[in-house]
């Protein structure tokens, strides 16, 4: 990440000033809109009381995400501008070592913004990108927000779905999708819903579930004993215990 | 607030929701920065954790606020671009039950922002905003980040500073002046220098250190006692004990 911006790597906040300067870039390139600074602050939040780390139970999530997506018929990763601003590259190779879609779905869409963010991932590699076909609907959202592609997120089984907004996360559980949720307040509705919340920053959740994937894929592996051995509400509580740990500790 | 945006009052968020819309409105304005929207969202996710309301112990550091400013000799109330756009009438009453100046000051200065500024501050209300002078410095910083008013914060013996930066709170403290800091973030360094720390979102703050200093106008109220009563440390921890509450009570 050192050609990004003038940071040394030795600064005690250089991961943050990275992803901060990345997400600032983002809207210079107008993929990230306002709502997006404004969830990233959110973000970098629960991220600093978390502890700036991957914790053991998010390092569990990531894996039974990567085995959820290698075992899916028809997986998708959906992504929006923060993502597409944070983690180009990687949101390529994770699609690339689950053989997982990747699809454009935005809070607030326009097409605009997602044919920027299509060849924003283009450019980083990504042969396919969804998102602006929009002939499929989710129930139970107003027009704009339930536009996705019918052979997208309108036919997953499996989505992962970093930083998504709570009517959303819920719409598609309803639809009875497997979602998986990349959201740092391990209270939000999104990760609530979720089959799988990860309460990780998506900076270090996204090369970490590619990992998880790539040891996965090994012959014999047994997908379904990592997926049941997953428990959503222990992971919840867990990323919650930490973030409100009762030790003053600092 | 309800000329501001099109959100019932009933509804659960509508606090946060309008303090968003006014956030917003006021990047449309060019009074808030990028790195603005950022900050509020951080504020946004440490005030979910508060509970979204006044703790005893920021209504205390508020009462000791006011009678920080009531009993200075030069008050002045320091004004970012997020403070501006949030509670502009605010600021203008602050200023005038106390007798304090405004200034505005700001992380990425620009003449032109400074100006905006000003006049939104007109516009509601302010007789004279300080901080186009710039004709004092603040010593240890560099050369943008350290201006300020010779007859402003320069000479201040007490500065309000809402939703300050780490380094320039610890500027203004090392010249001696009694810095009275709002920030949602208890564990930050602004928070940890000031005097009194006000662990609040701007919007309830703002208004209730007017109405206590109104109250400490009253003859015969003995400021210092009311000063010397507050323990920025109780403070400090109290606010931070809410924010990590230990029994998960949701």
């Amino acid at each position: 990440m050192s050609d990004d911006v003038d940071v040394p790597e030795s600064h005690p906040r250089y991961a943050s000033l990275v992803t901060r300067h990345r997400i600032e870039a983002g809207v210079e390139k107008g993929i990230t809109s306002r709502q997006g600074l404004i969830a990233q602050g959110r973000g970098e939040a629960y991220d600093y009381l978390l502890g700036e780390t991957t914790i053991d139970s998010a390092d569990a999530a990531e894996r039974a995400a990567a085995a959820h997506l290698l075992g899916a018929d028809d997986p998708v990763v959906s992504v929006n501008g923060n993502a597409a601003a944070l983690v180009p590259g990687e949101l390529v190779d994770l699609a690339a070592a689950t053989g997982a879609a990747l699809e454009v779905n935005l809070f607030n869409r326009t097409e605009a913004r997602i044919e920027r963010i299509a060849a924003h991932l283009r450019d980083h590699g990504a042969a396919a990108v969804k998102g602006l076909t929009a002939d499929g609907r989710i129930p139970g959202l107003d027009h704009e927000r339930a536009k996705v592609d019918a052979d997208g997120i309108g036919d997953a089984d499996v989505v992962l779905v970093p930083l998504e907004d709570g009517d959303r996360a819920e719409a598609l559980g309803e639809m009875g999708k497997t979602e998986l949720v990349v959201d740092l307040n391990p209270m939000s509705r999104s990760a609530e819903v979720a089959a799988v919340p990860i309460v990780d920053n998506v900076v270090r959740a996204l090369p970490n579930i590619t990992a998880h994937a790539r040891e996965l894929r090994e012959p014999d592996t047994d997908l379904d004993t990592v997926v049941a051995e997953f428990d959503p509400d222990d992971a919840r509580a867990a990323a919650e215990q930490q973030i409100r740990r009762a030790e003053l500790d600092d």
